[in-house]
């Protein structure tokens, strides 16, 4: 049953041929149709899927997201200084930057995406609308670059207000016009009779972004740090107006539903659906673009000079190549552990049917590490042995694996309080492949933890450790299910005899039981 | 008819729940599975589509192949210098790289696409031997780079040959894994009865390459220029082979057929099919990277220095980032036209209902310059007003805009040529849309064409021209409908009196009807 139902969503996502939608027209309720004039409906060849125009567009946002990690992972060490006041320096202004940029970026992929719901089918007009809108988006890195840099100034501020305003605009108007236009809307919206409601909902949704920003910008001029503030609660107003109303909620009984039909999408519930296929698409970019950054540079930055090369060493390419030793190395070492990463999340998600708000929003987490790696991987292979720098660069990228591993594992500990929705059965607890899933999800997060506990022990020998850590955990994923059977057997073989089977299943009860 | 062929191929190409593919065990002729042991046959979680997998390794590969345009962008101009000499420096050397490079990954990916047309389904071991295939790939950039810098030096040569081998290897581990593991395949080998035979020629095109470069890594001790030619030839050798056998054809007749059955893929014939999917995936890529290659830069290097503020302009933020305006104007700019490029594109794509190799090739091409732009946005932005290098800067960006968007055209004129195979019917000579898309992508080539010479006339105001078609061509998309209906009717108007409708018609015959 899920699945028939998830490939029917999936067929909905694909380019519909036009004679199909001239079917979709014939289906629609005649007092649609009379309300547009003949040259509003023009002919079969207007409309489009959004498939392609959403796949662009992840594309774009995730490049994005991940950009202001460049200036951070530019940022020169020197052998002489001592990584600590470096990371500190870094850690006030280019990392804040990059993870605001990150989060920023990641809220207006979500908007777009219940944008894009709402919105099912596209025509050219829609497409130029969204390709305005990714233009001003692609900006805001640049805004934030701006108000870490002069902080007491409120120009940084008043770019990203305008910036946002002008989004919150683009946005309103798609919506108008898809309205004006019900062929273009999802279809349960297309045969709904609350289409005024659901459109005044939205806009109010949308709105309320540009309006708090026009109020921050016309605060700035007066106190400037207080728009800072109006501007950090526009981005967790959703999280904290569903936190008063689940307080709300439990204080005061369930309140009477306002919505004359509950409304899908806008909702901000942590269950509200999320585009699975989009979470899919922008993960995959910045997996790729986090997985390439080095090799970015590498191809830069890592090519000697003929002059050098002549003089320093003796016309030898190869010696003067094994300098940048190092940089290969750490290339070789992030494109492997971020494909690893890759290749866990697509395992994860193969088996999930639906994706949720609070699912996209723990992939978010896990992604903002990702982004982090190439340069923790660049530091471990920079300072010299045995250094003081190079131990903290190794547990530097052994917590950021950690962090990423640990919010993917989490993914699936929320996708299983409501597995029956959001799983594949053969995940579900007890399905046949759900210890497998468990090991795949857990390997990196425990190879981490004890290469961590490791280098903290073994201090001298920190390098040698983590590289170790890198070869074999290819393997260890190539031989996973064979590790996993093994270890089930010895588990089986341990505890049959003392017959504790029975507590042990006890013990892990599934987790929709807890709760449904 | 096409329709519904092209919606079951997309079917086809979507992940397939695990209950289907147990059906497809089951559908299997027994003489298969009883080949394998019970071990091989690896319960339902273990295959998988391989529809993201191809997705990632299409972002991955559009990043490689536009990232040496980054060494060209970066390449620094001064005021007092000729464009002139600073471009035949750049053609010389890094944009030889970039358009090798771009080269040599295409062609990478399509043998990549190749691979993945015969094995439709993955598992995890296929999984990660890909990912190590794309680690590979994503460092032959640098053994360009290193092959330009030291020409003579057999360096950059032996790597890069070292590469394409390991390469060769990992696909030939895939295809003997795929194909002991039969229902990993595509269907229609699936249920052949010449497997071994097909195995054996793919093994056979596969491994053709890195012999060629064993061979020519040993001639690089004894004579390195041929080592050159050989791989040139490497990488023309399908087009060559196909040219040789098409004038053996037109010498001698139709040779006798060698396949039992005619093998659909890896005949490099122009109109062996190409998965659509996948070229509007690396397009996108391509698309998505150039246009915020421009922002990758601004993000770094366009923040002002707080200390710079104080000391030129007084403290004044607003001063100081004016001096960067004409940066934000490219970025714009450039962001506006890819974006543009991307819509025709897209558009282009949504009535191809079947991409072929040829289309393929040219949409490469139109890539290739795509790749281009933001490196000429950037430098008509950069020179002094009314400079010799402004407006030469002014018509580069044309001559590029141009051709990418007449390569645009090419692929629309070749797909006419078997239209019935690769068109939907709305497009179509003769079919409702065929005017306007036909408009669609010419608006670019002609607009480019008349900056250019407009440019050449009026050379003192080259740079307001070009401001001017900037700002114009995305209202002329938006009301795009509009001015064609309106130049229809204006031509109709004109010809109809004279009776002239039916020689028109008739000189502009179908393009099938000549060739079929």
């Amino acid at each position: 049953m899920p699945a028939t139902a998830a490939m029917a969503e999936r067929e909905d996502g694909e380019i519909i041929e036009h004679h199909v939608d001239e079917e979709m027209e014939k289906k629609l309720p005649r007092r649609l149709l009379e309300g547009l004039a003949p040259s509003d409906r023009e002919g079969p060849g207007s409309t489009q899927s959004s498939h392609r125009l959403l796949a662009y567009s992840d594309a774009l946002l995730s490049i994005i997201a991940t950009v202001m990690i460049l200036p951070v992972a530019h940022t020169k060490f020197h052998d002489d200084e001592e990584l600590k006041e470096s990371i500190q320096l870094l850690l006030t202004t280019k990392v804040g930057v990059y993870l605001m940029t990150f989060l920023i970026v990641t809220v207006a992929w979500a908007a777009h995406i219940r944008l894009f719901q709402v919105i099912e089918r596209i025509d050219d007009c829609l497409a130029l609308l969204n390709l305005a809108c990714m233009m001003i988006i692609t900006f805001l890195p640049y805004t934030f670059s701006l108000m870490a840099t002069f902080p007491d100034h409120i120009m940084g501020l008043l770019l990203f207000c305008g910036c946002v305003m002008v989004i919150g605009l683009i946005q309103s108007i798609i919506v108008v016009y898809g309205f004006s236009r019900p062929f273009l809307l999802n279809s349960q919206i297309q045969i709904s009779e609350n289409q005024a409601f659901y459109k005044r909902h939205i806009l109010k949704v949308i709105m309320r972004v540009p309006v708090v920003c026009l109020f921050a910008s016309i605060f700035s001029f007066v106190f400037f740090q207080l728009s800072y503030v109006i501007l950090a609660v526009v981005v967790f107003l959703p999280y904290i107006s569903q936190c008063l109303s689940w307080c709300r909620t439990k204080l005061f009984g369930r309140p009477a539903e306002e919505a004359p039909d509950s409304l899908l999408f806008y909702t901000y519930h942590p269950n509200e659906p999320l585009s699975k296929e989009r979470v899919e698409a922008f993960s995959d970019g910045v997996y790729a673009i986090v997985a390439t950054l080095l090799i970015l540079d590498i191809c830069e930055d890592n090519v000697p000079d003929p002059g050098t090369v002549q003089r320093q060493f003796n016309g030898s390419l190869t010696a003067a190549l094994q300098v940048y030793g190092p940089e290969f190395l750490a290339y070789f070492g992030s494109f492997a552990t971020v494909g690893l990463l890759w290749f866990v999340h697509h395992s994860l998600f193969l088996h999930v049917t639906k994706a949720t708000r609070s699912m996209g929003l723990l992939n978010t987490f896990s992604l903002a590490f990702v982004g982090g790696l190439p340069l923790a991987y660049e530091l471990t292979h920079e300072f010299p042995r045995n250094s003081h720098n190079e131990l903290e660069a190794v547990q530097t990228s052994c917590v950021i694996i950690f962090f990423a591993g640990i919010f993917q594992l989490a993914i699936w500990v929320v996708a299983l309080f409501s597995e029956r929705e959001t799983l594949h059965p053969y995940v579900r607890y007890g399905g046949p492949d759900h210890t497998f899933m468990l090991a795949k999800l857990s390997l990196y997060p425990c190879v981490a933890l004890a290469t961590f506990f490791l280098t903290c022990i073994l201090s001298q020998f920190s390098a040698p450790i983590f590289h170790l850590m890198e070869i074999t955990v290819p393997f260890a994923f190539l031989l996973l299910r064979l590790l996993v059977r093994v270890a089930m057997a010895v588990l089986r073989a341990l505890f049959r005899p003392a017959t504790a089977i029975e507590d042990d299943e006890d013990s892990r009860l599934p987790f929709n039981d807890l709760v449904t």
